[in-house]
């Protein structure tokens, strides 16, 4: 505490935003924190529900079903190829409202920074998430800040949560898959977990696989409107294709049958999860959706997902089957059958 | 993947809750982290909301105006006296929420987890998160894990976000205080930080000093069902009620004059201070609110506080003046005037 009166309450030095750290003082609570704020995170999040400065954001809601989702992301490395542990955090929590059908509104921020981390660093992230949030058309307007001693985190964890309100009428959920439904994914599988795998091991053609890390509210916003009866919408991130169907599975108490052959995977990311041995049906996908639909729909909704820029490579992969043993069974390549299980063991630390 | 197909889709094994540790496994999205939620998560949080098992929570609301916070945690120790992480991070979130006057409704929980964290202390944590929301009236409907590997993060990291709403005709913003209107506090000042850093010095009077941690949803339900035009509601958390008051001036453009006697501490907590070489005003508290409030409406408000058990020592401590310099004045007890600045520097690391 200061007891000699000064005579400006503004600090008198502005951030060192090209060598300056992060310190214990900047998640103390008081000024070095609104610097931080003021000087990084607001003008990157750029909203006047944000900028209102209060430790809560508030703004009006018309009467209806809304969703709230929420995810941490300690992504190793923070920058990759296609993306950021930033630009990742906003898509990553935006799809999981979309999924509801839902149309995504408003994302909170939550950062834990080890002290040291650059400040450089941090506003690169912060208008990573700024940019990805307006391309979105959601609003980061609430957020927090801890900074914990060296050693104590790994450089920078981020939560995002966010609400989205879903429109009347539509009632999409894990449990609604029913026996006889289609099974479509909206593009290729593994790109994001073999992009950041590739970029650690340091794979000479890492260049060539970039994370798909996408919003995919836009392309969700054309399917409901379209097709208001889908089922299941799922974006397969961690555990990737065979988790996020097993899900499925477990939830509606029903069996899938894939076909092998029509799971779109990439000849490069084909060739990365050889060497790295992974099975890209394991690998984690940041900006693709699983949609579960009356067969009678599939076509209509093929049409719709292929005149998005985020479904160019939809397509059908298998459907729902009656099953009490909840079963996901792929028609292999050679003509056989599978059964494609959860993943056991953990393949991919930090890949979100 | 598991090529040959197997009996039962069920882990034969449950977790070990007594000697068990999280591993990578538990974070990656396949049936450890499956089997995380299952036993611990949700009997934790027990609602139906989270129960239906989707990526995101969903539920009807009514036309009007709606708020969203959020707070990371990363307090150390987890346990200490009068609360835990888990109970903290289920108040702080609550708390931001009401301190627009809203009522808290919903919820998210975030968890960094590093390698090796014992489950029983998870499923402790959990367990202690789940009993805080039931007694504020909110649920916890959506959450997201995260494991990092051994060395990564110091222990466990929580993330709250909540959303409430706003009865209507209430506006209470840190921008609307106005001269001439009083500054009332709910309690003792000081008390959650001094608990936490007794108990890390361990100082052999700790055990009498407890943290204040509690949800003040209903206090401010009272208040502003009794008081509606209160301007400011604020809780003085990380900075202490220094900070606080410093960021209400900031943000309303106006000054305070403080009484420094009117302002209580406990000698507990006085003494504690004095040992740990700090200013009890610039100490963490989580559950207390400071107010601003008309001078009229000042003596009923205060009535209304003292009625609810939260707020036995509710007590007006000072009034806002005009005053561009945006100064906190305080008339010290031996006749002076100070400033009460901002904290410059960091001195309760990891309170919260």
């Amino acid at each position: 505490m200061n007891i000699a009166p000064r005579t400006s309450r503004l600090s008198t030095r502005r951030l060192d935003l090209v060598a300056g750290r992060v310190d214990l003082t900047h998640g103390a609570g008081g000024r070095a924190m609104q610097q931080l704020i003021e000087e990084i995170f607001r003008p990157a999040f750029d909203n006047p529900i944000l900028a209102r400065g209060n430790d809560q954001a508030a703004f009006d809601v018309a009467a209806g079903r809304m969703v709230m989702s929420t995810d941490c992301f300690v992504v190793s490395p923070l920058f990759f190829p296609g993306g950021d542990i930033g630009s990742l955090a906003v898509h990553g929590t935006v799809n999981d409202v979309a999924m509801s059908g839902a149309r995504p509104l408003y994302l909170s921020a939550g950062f834990v920074i080890e002290e040291g981390f650059p400040l450089a660093d941090l506003q690169r992230i912060a208008i990573s998430m700024g940019e990805a949030a307006r391309a979105a058309g959601v609003a980061v307007v609430t957020g927090d800040t801890k900074v914990v001693e060296r050693g104590k985190a790994d450089r920078l964890f981020v939560n995002t949560a966010g609400i989205g309100v879903v429109p009347t009428g539509v009632e999409i959920s894990g449990d609604r898959a029913r026996p006889g439904d289609a099974i479509l994914i909206s593009g290729t599988m593994g790109d994001h977990g073999v992009a950041i795998m590739a970029h650690r091991a340091g794979l000479e053609f890492e260049t060539t696989i970039v994370s798909d890390s996408a919003s995919l509210n836009g392309l969700v916003a054309d399917m409901v409107a379209a097709v208001p009866t889908i089922r299941v919408l799922r974006d397969p991130t961690r555990g990737g294709l065979a988790a996020t169907l097993n899900e499925i599975c477990h939830q509606s108490g029903v069996g899938m049958r894939l076909d092998e052959a029509a799971i779109p995977i990439k000849p490069e990311v084909l060739g990365a999860c050889e060497l790295l041995g992974l099975d890209a049906l394991n690998v984690a996908n940041e900006g693709k959706l699983i949609a579960v639909v009356p067969a009678a729909e599939a076509a209509r909704l093929l049409t719709v997902m292929r005149a998005h820029p985020l479904g160019r490579d939809a397509t059908m992969i298998g459907d729902i089957i009656a099953d009490p043993s909840r079963f996901v069974r792929m028609a292999t390549r050679i003509g056989g059958e599978r059964i494609v299980d959860w993943l056991a063991g953990e393949q991919l630390p930090r890949i979100c």
